[in-house]
């Protein structure tokens, strides 16, 4: 089965819906990229979903017999055991029975996954953690997204998909995150907390290069920017990314504790916008705080695949699910 | 194979030695108890396992070539790949081929295992954790142990055994655990940590049963004599373990966010002296630090087999590993 058929990845996002099919070498045979316009509502965006998935069979030079399986990477929570979409704020879904649409439309077997799940199983099955036997992967973006592989499985709970990296407690107090949690690893590591401690520092009037760029709507103050403004010189943007990122390092102590990966990615608009940063930083802090015996059993790595992270993890995945 | 063979579970401790024979449904067949007598060196105590396992082999009725596997529950660092046991500070050993030394005695293979990861897999086998689909067991003693099962397979790192709850960060500051981290789950949880707040409390005045039974001396402080303090009213002695309590569900809360499983067991001295506390008081934690779409998806239970978890883990796991 697995010599000739061919994997749709999809990855559907709040803004944008990009979907390719893939060979068992995950060569791309098409590709296919599409607003998504939540705002229209569920109905328009899945007919969207349908007709992207249409084009990209179509255009993709196979048999449409030869079509395995469909993998879809959302941005939200989802019912792993009867695939409804119960809840993704940035297309505005609650309950959305998305696998029983596609499935039966393409007549073939479709598996949903977190889109960050996703980005973090494209990274291992063909991007910079492939070979590895535990991966787990952190994504600064909006908030922070995690994913973990072990010994070629995505780790899903029974009935929820699993590592919610953002909202795991890490310090006392402090301010709220987007769940109306303290302490958690979002509140100081997300690309949101980094953009509003810059906007303050841009009010303080102390990040003058950030300020010539944006000023202090955090909404502008996007990954690149905030790159820009440190390579011009803005210690203050500087430092406060380098405090997030000692607390992404806090939390890979406690991921190398509870999951012993051998390899770590990080990747996001922050991470890829300034790697070095990030990789570093964290690799400095995780082996200050991991104990004795992990020293040196694990690897951080920066993402590879950047926007196409989310399909090939995706179709990766459908395609391991028809393995079983 | 499945069908007729048998397995032997051995539990390592730092004062005793536990083994058992186990046929297919968990079902005893022999049993032998020896003193480990760590302080008379790593050779001494190899001799009295290959001894403790002969006696196994031959009171529990079966041929000798019924013997699947060997399951060996262990209280330290073990290198996976070369079954070496890295470091076990309870019984003073540092690299010791445990996994060669019994595989050339007996002509079977030889799994090796974390003593808690053993534990929690035992109760998944065959105890409170029977039919759940991802495990997480916390396991709170000299420090605080951990342990995971998903989908079956007990979640260990490619060359170290994972899940080390103890030392994951879940606040700022504070004092040194075991490993010197601050803020870690060991400080505050661990029944060390509960043992020495209950001797300050005994030593300001402010827990007279207690004072009555054992006085300031923490290595009299065990579990048992604790639960006693409380039921006879020691009101401060009940606050510390409800706070450490509640960073028990503090942890549950991490790693429901980063695993998602729907059973999580409590095991260990402390849980069976008191059960209900550290049980109903870790979930009410646990369910109020959730996120909103994880509530109600995970039990959290006492564990059930006591001192036999280990036993019954490291059998279930070698035969686990023999099945693959």
């Amino acid at each position: 089965m697995c010599e000739k058929g061919y994997w749709i990845g999809f990855d559907l996002g709040g803004t944008k819906m990009l979907a390719a099919a893939y060979d068992e070498n995950y060569s791309q045979l098409s590709r296919e990229k599409k607003r998504t316009k939540a705002l229209e509502g569920a109905e328009v965006v899945v007919e969207r979903v349908l007709d992207t998935i249409r084009k990209v069979k179509s255009s993709c030079g196979r048999e449409e017999t030869e079509l395995v399986g469909i993998g879809m990477a959302v941005p939200g929570t989802i019912d792993l055991e009867t695939g409804v979409v119960l809840e993704a704020p940035n297309l505005g879904w609650e309950n959305v029975p998305l696998r029983t649409i596609l499935e039966e439309e393409f007549g073939c077997p479709v598996v949903l996954g977190n889109d960050v799940d996703c980005g973090v199983y494209g990274e291992y099955a063909n991007g910079s953690a492939r070979g590895a036997c535990n991966v787990v992967g952190i994504f600064p973006g909006t908030g922070v997204g995690g994913g973990c592989v072990i010994d070629g499985m995505l780790l899903q709970g029974k009935r929820r998909t699993a590592m919610e990296i953002g909202h795991i407690p890490l310090y006392s107090g402090g301010p709220l995150d987007g769940a109306f949690r303290e302490g958690t690893l979002e509140t100081v590591a997300s690309r949101l907390a980094i953009s509003a401690a810059s906007a303050q520092a841009v009010f303080r009037g102390a990040a003058p290069n950030l300020k010539k760029e944006v000023g202090t709507d955090l909404a502008d103050i996007r990954s690149g920017i905030l790159a820009d403004s440190i390579r011009q010189g803005d210690k203050t943007v500087e430092k406060i990314v380098q405090h997030a990122v000692g607390y992404i390092g806090k939390a890979v102590v406690t991921l190398v504790h509870l999951f012993s990966p051998d390899r770590i990615v990080l990747g996001g608009g922050l991470v890829e916008a300034m790697p070095e940063l990030f990789v570093e930083g964290t690799r400095r802090h995780a082996e200050k705080g991991v104990l004795k015996s992990f020293r040196g059993t694990y690897e951080i790595v920066a993402a590879e695949l950047g926007d196409d992270a989310a399909i090939v993890g995706a179709a990766a995945w459908a395609r391991k699910k028809a393995e079983q």
